[in-house]
């Protein structure tokens, strides 16, 4: 189960540690969208990402001696980082598998964060799940799920939080909130933050084309899949499907979903680097995208979007810069 | 005059207008630099410099009247942005006279923000000052200087009363606060506010090679000037000398000067991006760059540093992030 509690209870434990980030905004992006822009720019948070909420969050919550004995995780880069972080200031172990073609700063600053990185070859379809169950076995570690895991999901679920103290103190009463959506933690942990307080916020999840699995999913009332696993800028969110868990929460209280093409990714990298001077990563910078090139998808006169992660390799930056933005 | 209760009262006419920012970190960083390093990062801020805290500050210290015929500058591009956005704000006209050679987004972005701009050319010794008091006569506006003007330093030293509260909050009793210096307005104000709030924060100004002014002025106890005036990457801090109002008060509180090259102002953008996520403009990096590698010349624990810009054009950027980092 995934509530409210869990997420004001996550909070507690993440007092002190997790960045409370702001609302940011420019006058240039709101002309741009035809409406006032928020941005929360978790690209601020510890390890670059949201991420590190809901490693922490489920570091914290287990028990001493469970703890003591390690943790492991799977991740492209940013759940990989916020699990390193979090297990180090625990002074614990973590074992993080993560595939070979992940962008090379995740890698290494997951190395750099103390954790052992066991790579694996993500398109030959060398399978994961069996080189996880047996380092978690002889190891008795405990594996973090990056995004179908309760306490996970009251880590990210912290943001919402936050976004709903901030609206509420602006005298924002309606407004569409687009989240970066994976497999679903942000977005239905913001969800059920904002429907606890601030339920004139209705919750967005925004996708790369082609990976499109939530959107689709909340059509169709099921949950549907993508033919891909990788091949997009938007690494950081290329999941197979929404959660067991997240995919109800979503259901009940997000939608309709909203696609950006890569092209509009990179231009939304672009802009909130020229007018916010903060380091999205494509995959991070998918609600702005929506905000800025999608705004007769949206309502209201004002738009709360994420940038839910930074850790781009330089290259990949250079050509956002590189591109025509308007 | 210049003091603390000025400062005290621009906070106060700043409130719900300028951005709080925070202080940030990264372990990355701390290791570099071989202790913890707290970063102030001011391109967040409205305009993507400090330079909007002085520009709001001297607009909104105008009586009504004075203010209601317009205000204008002279700025290579953060100040003219400031009060750019400050003049626009009141509703009230705003004249900048910008060098022909300023980077091309700082003279985009201040015309955008509705001001006029006025362009001369820098190298070949047209009088700006001419040029400036012809348009001040003309249309009866007021100047607000970039730094040697007491409302801006007020402004500007908000920014030390935000990090002095941090400091206090963290527990921090004595600590190096390196300040990116160009005329010494950030450094000044910043200055005071340490001395009132936080007594063991010694304040350091740091300048590019080339364009030391300061730290020579306070090693000779009189105002020492710079040969160049242009061509280094660090173009918003090129100033030809401290001000009259600003030296005397950094000759009290602050120093020594450290002096970086523009190689490490660059490295230390690339860091900035990748370990906090922020965009720093060259000049804007300086403090960084003296708090990762000159850290032989700063003293303690801990030290603080400013960010104070982040209005860079894409080439420059591009080609920090190309730069080897380490």
């Amino acid at each position: 189960m995934s509530n409210i509690e869990m997420i004001r209870a996550a909070a507690a434990r993440l007092e002190g540690h997790a960045r409370r980030t702001p609302l940011l905004s420019s006058p240039f992006l709101d002309e741009i969208a035809g409406r006032r822009v928020l941005v929360k720019p978790e690209c601020l948070q510890h390890t670059g990402s949201f991420k590190y909420r809901g490693g922490r969050a489920a570091v914290s919550a287990l028990g001493e001696a469970t703890r003591a004995r390690g943790v492991i995780a799977f991740s492209s880069g940013n759940h990989a980082q916020g699990v390193a972080l979090a297990a180090r200031e625990f002074g614990v172990p973590a074992v993080i598998i993560m595939p070979a073609d992940a962008p090379a700063m995740k890698i290494a600053n997951t190395r750099a964060l103390g954790a052992e990185v066991v790579l694996y070859d993500r398109a030959g379809g060398e399978s994961r799940e069996a080189l996880g169950d047996r380092i978690t076995t002889e190891r008795g570690l405990t594996l973090i799920k990056p995004y179908d895991e309760p306490e996970v999901i009251a880590g990210q679920g912290t943001t919402g939080l936050e976004i709903a103290e901030d609206a509420n103190a602006q005298g924002i009463e309606t407004a569409d909130v687009l989240v970066c959506c994976g497999g679903g933690g942000l977005t239905s942990g913001i969800a059920m933050a904002c429907e606890a307080d601030a339920p004139g916020l209705r919750v967005r999840p925004v996708e790369p084309e082609g990976f499109d699995d939530v959107k689709r999913s909340l059509v169709s009332g099921h949950i549907e899949t993508n033919n891909a696993q990788s091949g997009n800028l938007c690494d950081a969110i290329l999941t197979p499907a929404p959660g067991q868990i997240t995919f109800p929460i979503m259901q009940r209280l997000c939608g309709p979903g909203i696609v950006v093409s890569e092209d509009e990714a990179m231009r939304a990298v672009a802009h909130a680097w020229s007018r916010l001077k903060v380091v999205a990563e494509p995959g991070g910078a998918v609600a702005l995208a929506a905000a800025l090139f999608h705004g007769d998808e949206i309502e209201g006169d004002t738009v709360i979007c994420t940038i839910s992660g930074g850790n781009v390799d330089a290259d990949v930056f250079a050509a956002a810069l590189g591109r025509p933005q308007d």
